[in-house]
C-alpha cells in the first residue's frame, strides 16, 4: 500500500491524480501547512526536506514529483501512463517533467517562497514582481515547443498531463493571462472533465474540512 | 550516433561523463557562450531553450540533464549505470537527480543567472549574497540524508555520481567550504581518479583551445 503525504493546492496534486489514473491502492495523509506540520519532527522523520509531496511505499520513501510520477507509471504498467518500453519517448516525457520541476515550478515559487533565495525584503518583492514574466515565458515555451496536443505527449495521456495541469492551476495567481496559451487552456478544460482529476480534488477538499 | 552539445564548465559535463562511462559512440559539439552561440538561430533550431546541454539522437533531440542521463543508462544497459529492473531503486535515483536539477542547481544559478528571476540590480546582488546559504543547505541535506557512499546510491556507481560531481565542482565559487562535507569531498576525489571523468575534462579543454 502506498501513502501519499500532501497538502491542498501544492504540486502533490500531480501524483494524487496519477495514482487515481493508475487505479492504485493508496492512502492519503494531509500535512497542515498552517500548523507547520511539514516541519514537525514526525513528518521530518518521513521527509527530512520538510516539504510535500512524499510517497511512502513498502520499500521506503520517495520525494520529487518527476520521480514519483514515473514510479506510479512503472508500478502500474497496465494503466499506460508512460512509454515504458521506449527509452527515447520515456526520456522525452522525463525531460518535460524535469522542465516543469526545475524551471516552471521554480519560476512560480519566486512568488511565495522568495526567502529560499534571498533574505532581503526588497529583493523578495522584486522577485514577486518578475513572476508574470518568468512564468509567462515558461508557458510560451511549452505552448510553442513542447505541447503536442491534445495531451502533452500527443495522442496518449501520460504522467506529464497531471503535472502540467497542476502548475497551470496557478497561472492566474502568477499574473499570466491564460488567453495567451489556447492549447494549454484547452488542456486544462479537458483535464477538469477527467474522473481522476475530480476524484483527487474532492478527496483533497474533503480532507481539508 | 549521439551528439552532445555542451559548453565547458556547465552541467553538460554530467552527461559527457556518463557517455564515457557507458562506452557510448557520440560526438561533441561545443557552444561558445562568449559568442552567444546558445542564442544563435542555428542552435535555437536544435534547442529552442537556448541552453546547454542538448543531446541529439537519430530519434530527435533531448534536453534536461536528468532525462538525458537516464536515457544514456537505458541505451547502454550493460554499463549498469542505473537500476533499470527495479522501479523503486530507479525512482530513488531519479529523485536524487531531480533534487540536483530543481534545488541544488537552482540555488547555484542565483549566483550567475539572477536575471532569470528579477530585473532589479539590488535584488540580483541580494540573491548572490544568499548563495552560500542556499547551496550550503543543499549539500548539508545531501551529506546527511541522501549520500550513501562510496557512491551516491551506495556500492554501485550510477548516473547520480557524475551529476553530483559536476555541481560539486562549483562549491568553492558558490562560497561553501567543502570541509563541512567530508563524504562529498571524498566522492569528488574518487571521481577525479576515474578515466571517464579525466577523458571528459580533457575533451572539453581540448575543444576549448
Amino acid at each position: 500500500m502506498l501513502v501519499l503525504y500532501y497538502a491542498p493546492d501544492t504540486c502533490a496534486l500531480a501524483t494524487h491524480i496519477a495514482l487515481e489514473d493508475a487505479g492504485a491502492e493508496y492512502d492519503l495523509r494531509r500535512i497542515d501547512f498552517k500548523k507547520q506540520e511539514q516541519r514537525a519532527p514526525d513528518y521530518l522523520a518521513i521527509n527530512p526536506k520538510g516539504r510535500v509531496p512524499a510517497l511512502v511505499s513498502p520499500r521506503g520513501i520517495l520525494t520529487e514529483t518527476p520521480a514519483m510520477l514515473a514510479y506510479v507509471a512503472q508500478l502500474h504498467p497496465d494503466a499506460h501512463l508512460a512509454p515504458l518500453d521506449d527509452p527515447f519517448a520515456f526520456a522525452q516525457l522525463q525531460a518535460f517533467n524535469s522542465y516543469i520541476c526545475s524551471t516552471l515550478h521554480v519560476a512560480h515559487a519566486h512568488r511565495m517562497r522568495g526567502e529560499r533565495w534571498a533574505d532581503d525584503k526588497d529583493a523578495i518583492a522584486a522577485m514577486q514582481r518578475n513572476v508574470p514574466v518568468s512564468v509567462g515565458a515558461c508557458y510560451a515555451y511549452i505552448e510553442e515547443h513542447e505541447f503536442t496536443g491534445p495531451f502533452v505527449m500527443g495522442e496518449s495521456y501520460s504522467i506529464a498531463d497531471p503535472y502540467l495541469f497542476t502548475l497551470y492551476q496557478w497561472i492566474e495567481e502568477d499574473g499570466v493571462d491564460p488567453v495567451e496559451f489556447p492549447k494549454l487552456a484547452a488542456h486544462r478544460e479537458m483535464m477538469l472533465q477527467r474522473t481522476s482529476v475530480q476524484t483527487a480534488f474532492d478527496a483533497e477538499l474533503k480532507k481539508a474540512d
